[in-house]
């Protein structure tokens, strides 16, 4: 049994590659819902779908979010109506949100539809969301304003400097049924190459989550996202800046040494070796640019041995 | 100004034809609601989207509802998650009741929604719906079962016999703000050519409506929807003969005597007029099946002569 901790496209990859290395019956993916939103009335996981999608081989590789060969008539429909429509929703995603929205609405949990959405898609990792509870990433800007987290994400392209994050709704959050289980029982727990701060720090901050991990530190094993101190992908480098975290493997190490034995770093951050292990955890260095899925394999493999 | 009762398909053409002869601006169309339904979580209005989409030029001609050239990318990939897609929402019409959901979310009524629906698509006759309030066709059929009016209409294709039809929730029904005012203030009210039991039907039972109608009977005209015993389109001929009604121009004439002092009927049935006028409706004989818009506006000038 394995555990991982998962944000968006960078997740979704390592994932790809490590049920290439074990069944993916025997992982769980606990994922971020932290940037969930309501879109025309219609809850959307961007995070969620790109790990489902992703492990089905039909994500959008442009995107970041959604289905790879999509059409957009309804957001093109949407435009006559003069409803913003930053947040491109394809006509075959749609049919996500759509049976997502029905599920909730007959009272199923957010577990529930997405145990259902990954059956549909022939997923076999269990996907699970981090809580089925409501919790939105905020995020301060410069000019003092907050907002929610794809208004700055997607609308405003993460280009504002950040002042401050919070996830609304944390601290009432219960984490999703499984979740507290799945990291206790874990024969390893991976921290995915996901952004520390949005995507990993809200499944963090689901009251007993990050507990749960500390319970099993000498087991959770991180992938750095960062290498030679910038982000593969993704506004994760600026935005630690922002927040007084150096933008490095290092800051990664530093963030997670409570609950983290191992970090896995880039051949690029070899010299930072010392630096990581300074903070309490041991550096294993290796290829983590998931140029293809083969490397990506051979990252989830060396993951693995670094706390076996 | 002239107020028109319309249903779908048949009302959608004639209202067309109307729009050539006065000023759109002058019309009020006050719209049948009783086939809405909720599909995917979405109140779809086929009626009052036929109504306008054909006043813009939009409609699709095949399916009765929605718009033409359509794609139905969406409804596709909702196969995947087992959701029923009998009712066929194409991608952009699915942005129509994407706004209108957010605007019924957001507390407007169903008029105003409606209204900016139809200012969106440059629509200047005024589309009203008869209700604001959720009012439900109900469809009776031979085996005992009782189906929502796009279950038998849609689903079933309108072929299981009916043994009764009611509309849910029409007793409580409000007409919509306006309704009321536009019967009691027209030069000329034309009841469109509409399946008289399940288009106009549902008008007919909001309560207030037919008391206005029968205040103004001089003044109200209807056009026969059944042409020599039979629909252009619809069930409507054989829904008549179901219900114990006779399936043609009389049978209409004898439905609407109450309220309505004209019916204009199809040269066709020149041998009825003296039945129709037995009922105490003046028969008025031209050409009603509207092939093109031409016929339309000529139908729809001899409409507003019988009664002026």
């Amino acid at each position: 049994m394995i555990t991982a901790l998962a944000g968006g496209v960078g997740a979704a990859r390592f994932l790809r590659g490590l049920v290439q290395v074990v069944a993916p019956a025997a992982v769980t993916a606990v994922v971020n819902t932290g940037d969930d939103d309501h879109f025309h009335g219609l809850l959307v996981c961007p995070d969620l779908d790109t790990v489902i999608y992703t492990l089905a081989g039909a994500e959008n590789p442009e995107l970041g979010w959604g289905l790879r060969d999509e059409t957009f008539a309804s957001m093109d429909a949407l435009d006559r109506y003069g409803l913003p429509t930053w947040f491109r929703l394809g006509d075959r995603d749609l049919a996500t949100h759509l049976f997502r929205a029905e599920g909730l609405r007959a009272a199923r949990s957010l577990s529930a539809v997405t145990r259902e959405i990954s059956a549909a898609w022939g997923v076999d990792v269990r996907v699970l969301p981090m809580t089925d509870d409501p919790v939105g990433t905020r995020i301060t800007v410069d000019d003092g304003r907050e907002l929610r987290m794809q208004e700055w994400f997607v609308r405003d392209r993460a280009e504002p400097p950040v002042g401050a994050v919070r996830f609304e709704g944390a601290e009432a959050a219960l984490p999703a049924p499984g979740v507290l289980e799945a990291i206790a029982a874990a024969e390893t727990i991976l921290v995915c190459p996901s952004n520390p701060i949005i995507s990993i720090g809200p499944i963090l901050a689901v009251p007993g989550v990050r507990d749960a991990l500390r319970a099993r530190r000498d087991h959770v094993v991180a992938v750095s996202p960062i290498i030679a101190g910038k982000t593969v992908k993704g506004p994760a480098d600026r935005l630690m800046a922002d927040l007084g975290l150096e933008p490095s493997c290092v800051g990664i190490a530093r963030s997670y040494a409570d609950f983290c034995a191992a970090l896995v770093i880039d051949d690029a951050d070899v010299d930072r070796v010392d630096d990581v292990e300074r903070e309490g955890v041991r550096a294993v260095v290796t290829d983590t640019l998931m140029r293809d899925s083969r490397i990506a394999a051979a990252l989830a493999r060396h993951s693995l041995a670094a706390v076996a």
